[in-house]
């Protein structure tokens, strides 16, 4: 490679996305919008710098280490977001007077962190957000695990389930125990269970409290026969029936009676990690493929938007891990989205019938069909491997003596079929049968 | 305000999006996609932060000045993006081998440039991008013209003309009057005279050259009486016919049969500030609103990859500017996209029916209309409030009595008129007809 030249690589942990995975990223961001727009959730759209202080406050978290930050070229401390939360708490504080609540809003967008790369870790990633704040009711806790539901069903028509506890209800019964101060800890602990399995984590939760106190709590996360056991179970354990209990069970009627809940696990292993959660929480796992881990979590957090407003402003939300998801199906064989990038390719025959071409493909488009020409004069043979690199199914051909018998031949490329002679009004007719077929 | 409380701002030149606004960005954003798309063009994605070698070369231009550019925790030289078309360059030279030419790709996605704020400039901002490369062609040329025809003509059903020349073609009339070495000044000038008049960029020119000098350039830059003629002078002026003046031909002719020759302004006077272009050059202006300058440029650039790879790829793209087409339209009062965030509200009447609230949700989503439940219960007042404020045009109305006789309520909230005692079938049909009649 000569001196000049600028080696075009790339930074680790970031990806360039070719057309063929790009158009399956897109085609699933598409059904997730429509699916939270099927719920009224409206999209918002925040920027990918904020003030340091925004984003990260005044403390010094774990994220903080991960955080994209600098010094603008006006001396500000500028930070690259690292999720669409704490912008999205930050755009209700400063946008209250123009929202009305109950707010319902998505967001999918990037977001960055410096993270050591692994399968499926990236350092440039996109979220799926969608939240409801404003309401501390069992319906909008519902609403979530519904869009949860409904949006995985449109990718993936079933082989998921979506786990929830309550963090309150897990917090009453480490108070029975006296660990309520170490909830952090055990938290944690519990949240690593499938990781790094029973054993250690009994011995961390052992030197929490002592052994009884760790058995106590590896019953407790462990699910009964059915929803409603475990649910009778947790309540018990934590001291008896409360509000967060009832909520728990609102929820999964509420799953019962709009005929969900065969993908809803009441599962008291779930906790997630996060501090500010302070509700029902969600995780959502691939059937067949447990071990990569939650491609959708959330749950409910009521003090969010506490660090910029002295306003309570409750919410529940929820978020959609793509690059985790698109990587398990990718593992599980499961992408099979066709995707053509042009359903017609015109040909080139003849140099002096370019613009005829052109108003050909023009027509075609008019008629809802995906129509390029191709560009320069080239053996038809290259051609036709152009189209099918592209995966174009059919081509128009159209030669002088054609042109001026006003008509044209149909090449189904896959069938290597020819239908000669139509006319303009029976093209699009027929490369739309022809269409159907291929599907 | 108190002292912990952070204050939720966000920096200058940077934008929040609330919900009516992102939705038509969002509504226009897939105009343009499926517009990309019907000529066969792929989406592709590169990262945000890339190498600063790789973003800005070894040299320091213009543009420079304006990146966000640090170093990142593993003290590598990294800047944010300023463009689409510098990384699509590195990314052409990095995947060569995996594509086939020519490649047509659509990239829409954020860039940022630390720029002074003005009228329709911001720091963060939208492009949408789209290039054809590995080929030199008339046909080429013109697709991308005709990419911006229809995309815009989708959006904004005419009310814009298409400005064309050929920096080619300009290259040779200063050479004949030999001014060639003074060209990247000349160009500046020119492009600058519907900003700062003509007299101005007489001055100008005339200390670049003499005073016969600026006229004849002046006079070249006028447009002629009609597209042919204005290539005729062209031609004239730049020592007669050749290669350049015959690619404006063709691609002049080619709009010709096409039927967008109407849209289209052969116009010397475009130059396109930018060193890159070698060819042909595209502007476009609001016919209503010519001032806010073009809402969608772009030109043929031959060498562009030529930083990253010794292989010659020519190519030929233009770019919307969403950010700035959003501000004109604005500024016309033209934005009229109805924006209802959701079809219908299920009002909540009694708090012991929400899960069946939810249930009658879930069935209306299966019939296609977004739906969604209020979540409290509140005063019908209120509920009513908030459908309005979301333009929510519909709402179905059930108390225990309605439930226990299998019937439901649909109010048409505009007109203020109830349709009673609905049988469960026949509430999507009803729904779906007086939405036809909203619209």
């Amino acid at each position: 490679m000569p001196d000049n030249i600028i080696q075009p690589k790339i930074l680790k942990g970031f990806r360039d996305f070719l057309p063929e995975d790009e158009a399956v990223r897109k085609h699933i961001q598409r059904i997730l919008e429509d699916s939270f727009e099927t719920f009224g959730f409206s999209p918002i759209d925040t920027p990918v710098l904020e003030y340091t202080e925004v984003l990260l406050g005044k403390g010094g978290g774990e994220t903080d280490k991960q955080v994209y930050r600098f010094l603008d070229r006006g001396k500000r401390d500028v930070s690259m977001r690292f999720d669409l939360t704490v912008p999205f708490a930050r755009f209700i504080a400063a946008h209250l007077d123009e929202l009305s609540l109950p707010f319902k809003r998505y967001h999918l967008a990037k977001v960055w962190r410096g993270e050591n790369t692994q399968r499926g870790r990236y350092r440039e990633f996109m979220q799926c957000d969608f939240d409801i704040v404003g309401t501390d009711s069992a319906s909008s806790d519902f609403e979530i695990l519904a869009v949860m539901h409904d949006s995985l069903e449109n990718i993936l028509s079933g082989g998921f389930t979506i786990h929830l506890s309550h963090r309150g209800l897990l917090n009453r019964f480490l108070d029975t125990l006296g660990l309520l101060d170490r909830s952090v800890e055990v938290l944690r602990s519990i949240d690593k269970v499938s990781k790094i399995g029973k054993e250690t984590v009994m011995e961390q939760l052992s030197a929490l409290g002592n052994t009884e106190q760790a058995e106590a709590i590896l019953s407790f996360i462990e699910p009964a026969e059915d929803n409603l056991s475990t649910l009778k179970k947790m309540e018990t354990a934590s001291g008896g029936p409360s509000e967060d209990s009832r909520r728990l069970e609102d929820v999964l009627s509420f799953a019962d009676e709009t005929g969900i809940a065969g993908r809803v696990l009441l599962d008291p292993a779930i906790t997630r990690g996060l501090d500010y959660y302070t509700g029902i929480v969600y995780e959502t796992f691939l059937d067949d493929l447990v071990s990569l881990g939650s491609v959708c979590s959330g749950g409910r957090y009521n003090n969010l938007a506490s660090l910029y407003t002295s306003q309570e402003i409750p919410g529940v939300g929820s978020s959609v891990g793509l690059d985790r998801l698109l990587a398990g199906l990718a593992e599980l064989g499961r992408i099979d989205f066709q995707n053509p990038q042009a359903d017609v390719l015109v040909m080139n025959l003849d140099e002096t019938l370019i613009g005829y071409y052109h108003a050909l493909a023009a027509s075609l488009r008019k008629e809802g069909l995906r129509c390029e020409v191709f560009h320069e004069k080239k053996k038809l043979a290259a051609q036709f491997k152009y189209a099918e690199k592209k995966n174009i199914p059919l081509a128009v051909i159209c030669g002088e003596d054609e042109k001026k018998r006003g008509v044209l031949t149909v090449k189904d490329l896959a069938a290597r079929k020819n239908y000669e002679d139509l006319q303009p009004a029976a093209t699009a007719p027929k490369l739309r049968e022809l269409l159907r077929k291929e599907k």
